[in-house]
């Protein structure tokens, strides 16, 4: 088995920037011409390492390493956020090629729609554990532009096509380098984090019901303004939660619409996307019951009515103690007190492999944390680094 | 000069219904065939009452009294908000009506677009005041679908045709007949409004800039959440404003909107649309200075930035209190005390008139205080009450 050739995995990683290239970063949404283009373009680099390639019904690219094992699965996914970044999930994908150019017995895969262009999450990551129904796939849409999967599917030449799963027991573990998409590295001069675990998004829509009202003519006394009552739920949110969650939670509105949004109108409606995320399940249900109270407070008190509905109740995955220990080894020698434990903010294909073998992360730092937008960049230095520290851990965990 | 017909009224407004009917309310958008086809109707009306009418280049709709003064001016509005209500504004048109069909010396007018459907505002008041240039009508487009004003002035026919002026000197006053849309004369069991004054409408796009960010990566201590900060904003003005306002003022957020609005991204920019409104001057500017200290105050805390532009600034009008006081002596005359005094929360073209004349208002319970809406309604003894009201005030102030 030789040694990583950083040059070559650099070079793929430029390669593939140029399909779909957007500014300093690209634009490949799921099952786009870019993407599929860049699907292909994967293919001929993993039969040129020597891996039987090929791409399933759900969009997933996978490589398949010839000879005998033990083996590992190394991967990522390979398309992006609209105009977003080169290197978030491209990373991870060539990771799993250098690796296998280099000789080491794994499979790689790209596992489609990561970034979630589709409703339902982690098509190709769940499709490949088998935990994606066919009748989940008719019913999804584009979350953009409403677009049926199915059609895109169509579109994009995989109709038809039978969708691959895991050979049990055929790995060891899954690894995913990925870029960091935070600050934390780059804040405290690290070059690596090796990921204790993968929070769980739970994800609410609190929808407030007041009365449409002329703005003007309806006493302050006597209106029921759903906007109002929301910015006081959000407001309440916003000053218990500190007390309610844990040392690394995050909690975050992304979205406020008022109805019927007119400057003369008082609101009859809003509605407020709101997620919280946690590495541990009792904090996580320690951060709901606080939400529920909030809202019942809310109710009590209020005109106007509040409803909360959960459309997100993901279960954080724990990465594998040994595929650490291998990780952390790793990183001790080639980049020695230059690394730390963390935990990852942000989901991953990980979080779903994770629920069939044992799974490991490894970031590199990300340039200003700036993630899901073209100016995300990591030094060429950070991006070597990784894959070699990535190779050493699979060395050990493959026992050599 | 003879009694008010109200039969007659009540008819015309029954008849006026039909014109772009929507369910038990009307569809009559500025411009629209429905609004031109109620002009034209309108114009049939004013001749058959002996008034000599016309349609001006701007869309208003006139009927003069052909014989000596001293005159009044009676009018309101007759096209209407999408999907709403078969009164407002077409109430004081036929009111007008009404007062000139008994033979009172009365110029009937029906403003165009008091319902701002296009830029700009009281297009037609302000235009036979003198106060709408040809550049601002150049410049104006419809509020909704952006159609140049010039494009649907030309569509409707009225392309190249003179806009119209008020006499000089010509009317003692204006009086405009209108449903309250709000609940405070149903719910004190009373059946007439003398308006006191209309209340200016200071209109704020509130902007605060953050920083777009991932909402898992990003920790709470690190992001610069715009939509946090807009809340946090929001709040405030919430608990400082009861202490601020004055007793009748109305403060309104209609429109909140953060950027990109995705769930699990952290909102860098957030646009408020918030608004206040007083029938006094001092209260306004006390309302604005202290909107202003919250703001100073959020930009010297948050991480976030905030901006406020305001977007309208107008002015309260008062009401002539010589022709409140006749109003007055015909509501008690009429429906002994079953009237008081009371502000319009809501803009009226009587505000416009009331730069260039005396103007007052009377108001009619709205059932549920419903406007804007194709629910909106009034008793028909309460519309009968109301002309007969406001033809015995117009007698008073005549010197009849």
């Amino acid at each position: 088995m030789g040694a990583i050739d950083t040059a070559a995995f650099l070079r793929d990683l430029y390669e593939l920037r140029e399909i779909g290239r957007f500014r300093s970063g690209v634009h490949r949404p799921t099952y786009s011409p870019q993407d599929m283009q860049a699907r292909r373009w994967l293919v001929e680099r993993l039969t040129a390492c020597g891996l039987v390639a090929s791409i399933d019904g759900i969009g997933n690219v996978y490589g398949r390493h010839p000879g005998p094992g033990p083996h590992l699965l190394v991967g990522s996914h390979i398309e992006t956020q609209n105009e977003a970044g080169w290197l978030d999930g491209a990373l991870g994908v060539m990771a799993g090629v250098a690796l296998a150019r280099a000789g080491l017995p794994v499979d790689v895969c790209a596992f489609a729609d990561e970034e979630g262009h589709f409703e339902g999450g982690f098509l190709g990551s769940r499709s490949i554990i088998g935990e994606l129904s066919d009748e989940e796939i008719d019913r999804s849409r584009n979350r953009t532009d409403g677009m049926p999967l199915r059609d895109a599917l169509r579109a994009a030449g995989l109709e038809g096509r039978a969708r691959m799963g895991l050979e049990p027991g055929r790995h060891k573990g899954y690894f995913e380098l990925h870029i960091e998409q935070g600050t934390q590295l780059e804040g405290s001069g690290l070059r690596l984090g090796v990921v204790s675990g993968i929070v769980a998004i739970w994800q609410w829509r609190i929808v407030v019901e007041g009365q449409q009202d002329h703005a003007g003519g309806t006493t302050m006394a006597e209106r029921r303004d759903a906007g109002l009552a929301a910015v006081r739920l959000l407001a309440a949110v916003d000053a218990e939660f500190p007390g309610i969650a844990g040392e690394r939670s995050t909690w975050t509105t992304g979205r406020i619409v008022l109805t019927p949004g007119a400057p003369s109108i008082i609101p009859g409606r809003a509605e407020v996307l709101f997620q919280f995320r946690d590495v541990s399940v009792p904090v996580l249900e320690r951060m709901e019951v606080g939400l529920r109270a909030l809202v019942r407070e809310s109710n009590r008190r209020e005109r106007c009515s509040v409803t909360v509905e959960q459309i997100a109740r993901a279960i954080p995955a724990v990465c594998d103690p040994a595929m650490m220990a291998a990780l952390e080894g790793a990183a001790e020698e080639l980049a020695p007190g230059a690394w730390q434990v963390m935990p990852s903010g942000a989901g991953h294909d990980a979080q779903v492999l994770a629920r069939r073998m044992p799974a490991a992360m490894l970031f590199v730092p990300s340039i200003g944390g700036v993630s899901h937008h073209w100016a995300e960049d990591t030094k060429d230095e950070d991006l070597a680094l990784g894959v070699e520290v990535l190779g050493e851990a699979a060395l050990r965990v493959l026992g050599r």
